[in-house]
C-alpha cells in the first residue's frame, strides 16, 4: 500500500487547470476514496511565466518532459496537451517507462490507441482515456465494463457540441449557417478556425474511439467517412420539420456480420427520438445492445469541468488499484477481425432537394433516373415555384438505397437539362 | 490465475433464465474477456420439475441453498430470487462464506445494503448490485466510479417503468388512471397487485440505493417519502399541459449541507426538460454533479435481458479481477454523516387544484389563507364553471414554499365553507 500517489501533469491549459484545481480543492475527498492522497508532483508547461487561473506552486512547473519521465515517484501521467504531436510521443514514452497514463486526447487515441494500448499491456500499466470522447459523460467506461455482456449493434451519437449548437440555432431560430457559426464563435463554443468541428473531423475521432470499444476491433479515423454541416440551408430545416424530422450531425457506427460502418454526416432523424431533443452544446450517445436494448447517455461533451470529471475518474480508479496493490485494469479487447465498409456500400434512406425547370415531364425524368438505379421513392414534395425563374423545388424522400446508386443518380440527374441544381442530399436514419 | 470461474445461481425465474441463457450463448465472448470460462455450477430453485425457457441440465438444479454455500469451487453467487426473505439470509450467508455476491435485489440492498457491504468488506469479497436499480442502464457503476470526482447535488429519476407507462398513456391518450393501469396489466408491465409500483415503493427502494451512492451516506427506505399516482386525474394533465409542464412520478434526491432529502411523488416538470420526453416503460436518471453539470442516463429499467446485462457486467468484472489474481473492488464509501430531512421541511413549488363555490370573494378567502402562511402565488387559473352546481375550478401555482406550511394551508382551505373539494396537490420541480 502506497502512502501517496504522485501525478505528473502534462499541459496546463483550460483542462489542465481544471484538473489541478479539482485535485487541490477535493484533496480530502480523493484521499478518502483512494486510501492515500493524490499529489501533483510536476507540471509540464511551455511557458512557466504565463498567468493561469490556478494556484500552482511555481517550483512544480517544468518545461522539460524528462523531469516527469525520469521521476521514479510519479505513478500516473495525465496528458492534457491535446493534438497529435508531441502528445503522442510523450504518452509512448510515459508508458514505456512503466507509468500509467490518463489522457483526454481524442486525436492520439483515435489514431494510435491500438498501438498504445498494446504498449501499455506490454509494460503492465494502464492507458485510460474516458475524457477523450463525450467530456463528462461516462462513455468509455460503460463500453469497457458495464455493457460488456452486450453485442452492440449500433451507436448514434451527437458528439460535437459546436455543431449541435449551430444546428439547434438554425432549427429553432431560423438563422443561417454563417450567422449561427459566428454566434458560436462569439460565445467561445467554436474556434476561430472551425474546420475540425464543422467538417466532422472532431466527431470522427470520437466515433473511431467509441466504435473500437463497442465492436472490439481496430477502427481508424481513416475508416470514418465524414461530411460537414456547412451545406445545410434554412429550407432543409423547413422540409425536415414538415416531414417530421430533426437535422443533427450524427456519428453513426453499425455492426454488420464481419464488417462495420462508421460515418459522420448531417442526418435527418425522427422528431420523436430522444436524440432529436438534444439541443445546444449538449452531447448524447445512443447505444443499441442485444441485452440492454436502446440506452442513451446525455451531458456536456466539452469544457474544463466536465472533462476534469472524466480525467479524475480515471486517475482515482488507477490510484485505488495502486493503493490496494492490485494488478492493472482488465485489458481492452480489440481483436475482432472486422473490416470497415466503404461509404459507397452502405444502405440508407435519403432526402434529396433540387431545383428544376417548372414544366411538365420533369418529375418523370427524375423518377426514371431513380427507378433505373432501383432507388424507390417514399414521398415527394413539390411546392416552391419561382414564377420569374420558371423553376420549382422538388424534395424527394427515398426508401433504403445503396449509397453508390444514390451518388450515381445524383450525378445523372445533375446532367438532365431540366435540373437546375441538386441543392442537397442528406441521409436519413429511422 | 484460475482456469475457470464457477457461479452459483440462486433463482431461476424470468431474470435467472435470462442470465443462464446469456452465459450459455455467450460463453466464448465471456471466456475471452475474463481469460477463463464462466461456468454455472449449481442453480437453486424451488421446484426442479417446473418448465423453464432455458436448457439447463437437470443435475445442476438443487432445492438446497447449502449446496451452493458449501461448494468451495463456487466463487460468485448470483442472487435473482427477489424479495427480502429468504434472499437477505442467503446473501449474508454467501458473503460470510467468502463468496462474491452479485444481486438484482433492490429491496435487500435498499434495506440492508450498508450492513451487507460491511460484511463483504470484512470477508474480503465484493457485493455488486448494478441490476438493483435501472435494469440495463449503467447507474451504480457510474456513481461508484465514473462520477466519483463529483459532488452530486441532485438526482431526478424516472425509475419505475410501470408508472411511467401509465402516466404516458394518461398524458398522450387522455385515458384515466384505472384504464391505463388495466392496459399496463394486460401487457405485463404491471403486476396483478400493482401497489408496489403505483404507490412509489419500488421507486423508493431504488432511490435509496442511488442516493446512498451519490451522497456517500446511509439512506434507508424509511427515509424516502413516497406518494403514488392514483390520485392524478385527466384534468391535472390538461392543466399541466396548459402551464407547460409534464407529469411524471419522479424520484428526487437532493443534498443540502449536512442533510439530504429523498422523495418519490407525482411531479410537474417543465416540458422542455429531456426527462419530460421519457415515455412508456423507459427509465431515465438525471444527475447534477459539480464538475459534469447535468447528465442523464436513459434506457429500459426492467425486463429479463436488460437486467441480465447488468448482472453479467458485475459477474464479468469480478471474474476479471479474480482471473488476474487482483484484490476485490474498491470499497463503497458511505461514511458521511448526513441526516434525512423530513418531507415537512422541504421547500418546493406546488400545483393546487380545487373546486369552490362560484361566488364573489372566494378567491380572496383562499389567497388570504396562503398569504398568512407566507405562501406566495405565481399564477392562478379559474375557468371551469359548473353552472348547475354553482361551482368553479381553481388552479394555483405557487412560488417555493415550505411543505409544512402548504399542508397547513390545504387543511385550512379545506375548512372554508366555500371550498367544496381540494382535488389535488402536486409538487413542481423546475
Amino acid at each position: 500500500m502506497k502512502d501517496k500517489v504522485e501525478i505528473g501533469l502534462m499541459g496546463l491549459g483550460v483542462v489542465g487547470v481544471g484538473v489541478e484545481n479539482a485535485l487541490r480543492e477535493k484533496v480530502e475527498d480523493f484521499a478518502k476514496q483512494v486510501g492515500a492522497p493524490l499529489v501533483v508532483k510536476r507540471i509540464l508547461v511551455r511557458d512557466p511565466s504565463k498567468k493561469r487561473a490556478c494556484q500552482v506552486q511555481p517550483h512544480l512547473l517544468t518545461t522539460n518532459p524528462q523531469h516527469i519521465f525520469d521521476d521514479p515517484g510519479i505513478d500516473i501521467v495525465v496528458e492534457v496537451i491535446g493534438g497529435e504531436s508531441p502528445a503522442y510521443d510523450y504518452i509512448k514514452e510515459a508508458l514505456s517507462r512503466g507509468k500509467h497514463v490518463v489522457t483526454a486526447n481524442k486525436e492520439v487515441i483515435a489514431k494510435h490507441g491500438f498501438e498504445l494500448l498494446s504498449l501499455a499491456a506490454e509494460h503492465n500499466v494502464a492507458l485510460l482515456y474516458e475524457a477523450s470522447a463525450g467530456g463528462g459523460i461516462p462513455l468509455i467506461s460503460p463500453l469497457r465494463h458495464d455493457l460488456l455482456a452486450n453485442k452492440v449493434s449500433a451507436i448514434h451519437a451527437i458528439i460535437n457540441g459546436t455543431t449541435n449548437y449551430i444546428l439547434t440555432k438554425m432549427a429553432l431560430e431560423d438563422v443561417d449557417f454563417t450567422a449561427a457559426l459566428r454566434e458560436a464563435q462569439e460565445l467561445g463554443y467554436a474556434e476561430a478556425d472551425p474546420a475540425s468541428d464543422v467538417e466532422g473531423i472532431d466527431a470522427a475521432y470520437k466515433l473511431a474511439i467509441l466504435a473500437a470499444l463497442a465492436f472490439q476491433t481496430q477502427v481508424l479515423p481513416g475508416d470514418v467517412y465524414h461530411e460537414g454541416i456547412s451545406r445545410l440551408a434554412a429550407r432543409d430545416f423547413c422540409y425536415a420539420k414538415e416531414l417530421g424530422y430533426t437535422v443533427k450531425l450524427l456519428a453513426i457506427a453499425k455492426r454488420e456480420d464481419n464488417t462495420f460502418q462508421v460515418r459522420v454526416h448531417p442526418t435527418f432523424i425522427p422528431d420523436d427520438l430522444l436524440l432529436a431533443k438534444v439541443n445546444g452544446v449538449f452531447n448524447a450517445v445512443q447505444i443499441d445492445g442485444d441485452l440492454t436494448g436502446r440506452i442513451l447517455f446525455y451531458g456536456q461533451g466539452a469544457g474544463a469541468l466536465p472533462t476534469s470529471s472524466a480525467i479524475l475518474a480515471d486517475v482515482v480508479r488507477l490510484a485505488q488499484n495502486m493503493s490496494q496493490g492490485s494488478s492493472p485494469m482488465p485489458r481492452v479487447q480489440m481483436d475482432q477481425t472486422m473490416a470497415a465498409k466503404p461509404i459507397s456500400e452502405i444502405e440508407t434512406r435519403y432526402y434529396l432537394r433540387m431545383t428544376v425547370a417548372d414544366r411538365p415531364g420533369v418529375l418523370a425524368q427524375i423518377t426514371r433516373v431513380l427507378g433505373e438505379l432501383l432507388i424507390s421513392i417514399s414521398s415527394v414534395i413539390q411546392k416552391e415555384v419561382d414564377e420569374r425563374a420558371q423553376s420549382a423545388e422538388i424534395v424527394i424522400m427515398t426508401h433504403p438505397a445503396r449509397e453508390r446508386a444514390m451518388q450515381q443518380a445524383v450525378s445523372e440527374m445533375g446532367k438532365l437539362e431540366a435540373v437546375r441544381e441538386i441543392s442537397n442530399l442528406v441521409r436519413v436514419e429511422d
